[in-house]
């Protein structure tokens, strides 16, 4: 029914912020751009490019530890000689971290049965250089306790209408919400760690907007289930920055192991 | 004798990857260069810039988590004021973490008693994206236990001038190594802090490099003992990488409380 092996699976990270986002686009440098150049060159195929699925696009600025892609080789390659090919030719701002043989039916996309998406907020008056790439800088203390409390009123399974942004093309906008945790860490790191079995566009940046204008104080903690019950984006938060965003995990059928 | 406020310090975090070092120079962005544009439009001077002295140079692409620049006020300005201010006007690349109004004797080069430096490598197979900016990916495994046990017999008043790049400014090359400590930290990571009441020359790069030959097997450990009483380069490992290394503190007569 399907064959090992006629489709490989890519679990790739990368630093976004010199990048125009995953999704190929003319013009512009585009993480799926550099891979699909990568794998054309180590398939030692004569077309420019390989084309590959991502698990879904992640927006410019936004990163990846563990973005998922798969395509159809033309050519048999080891996953191990595969991996070590791949990381000598992409730039360091993108890697490899692991290379599956996987069945003919597996699809990066259609077959995720869920996301880990974790958002990092340096929440002080200052912001290191060196953390500013990766992190939303918000001056104004924020009530934890409070972010808290409205993040529990999200999870779970909801119409998440009001936190999806116009373009996504998602019609149904019902999602399983399964964790909503904030992670308070040393020196000012709040981390937002959120985990569903899909994700509406731009629905974790919409969600950690609608946080931070309650822990700021501008709006009550029960916003977020008044938010939730309109089902309309109009009365919303505005979503937050890329910087902050990184796509931790893809999750697949555990038989697959990968 | 001293004015208080004759002179201002600023103590100033950067992520070196951008620029080409410290130290001013015509056509390329340095932080030095900045800096004083910013001050420049900060004091409000017909000038295009207000000159600093820094407490020393730092090379293209190495960072600063507490560089020291000093220089004299054209105008009068709170420190407080001219904190938040310089933050306004820099890139995030660049933060000033403090302000001080110091008495007219105080110069960032000549007033430093002592510097700390930190080493990062990353020692596993692979550096993920968001690690290459910050530390040396080195793959093969190092030998943490030689490399620990090289630094020892560094550490004391030596002449250095085994570990001294040519194109550094300083005649005598002794100099008093206080702490040269490796920090195992999780996930392959590897920091090398060390203190001295002063620094030659690519010092801690070439330092560096030494004791990851020693912990790589091309070198023993007595070598480092053997490379110090040559006082020669010419046997020397290559340096280090300048992304790795960090400026984190510039110490004073704590008298100063700056």
């Amino acid at each position: 029914m399907s064959t090992p092996g006629a489709v490989t699976a890519l679990r790739v990270a990368y630093d976004g912020t010199d990048f125009a986002g995953w999704q190929i686009q003319p013009g512009v440098e585009t993480i799926q751009g550099v891979l699909e150049r990568a794998l054309a060159r180590v398939h030692g195929v004569a077309t420019t490019r390989v084309p590959v699925v991502g698990s879904g696009r992640t927006d410019a600025g936004v990163h990846a530890l563990g973005q998922v892609a798969s395509y159809r080789p033309p050519t048999p390659r080891e996953p191990a000689v595969l991996e070590h090919a791949l990381n000598g030719l992409l730039p360091k701002a993108i890697r490899v971290l692991a290379v599956g043989a996987m069945p003919s039916t597996f699809h990066a996309c259609r077959s995720a049965t869920g996301k880990i998406y974790r958002y990092r907020i340096v929440n002080r008056s200052l912001a290191l250089p060196f953390e500013v790439r990766h992190a939303w800088h918000v001056r104004a203390p924020l009530d934890r306790g409070a972010m808290a409390e409205a993040a529990t009123a999200l999870v779970g399974q909801h119409d998440f209408a009001s936190f999806a942004s116009t373009g996504g093309q998602n019609k149904d906008s019902v999602r399983h919400l399964r964790v909503l945790e904030l992670r308070t860490r040393d020196a000012g790191i709040i981390e937002i760690e959120a985990e569903a079995d899909g994700f509406l566009y731009h629905m974790v940046r919409n969600v950690v907007g609608l946080l931070v204008e309650i822990g700021s104080g501008r709006r009550a903690v029960n916003d977020a289930r008044h938010l939730l019950e309109a089902r309309t984006r109009a009365s919303s938060a505005p979503g937050a920055p890329a910087e902050g965003l990184c796509l931790v995990r893809v999750m697949y059928d555990p038989d697959l192991g990968f």
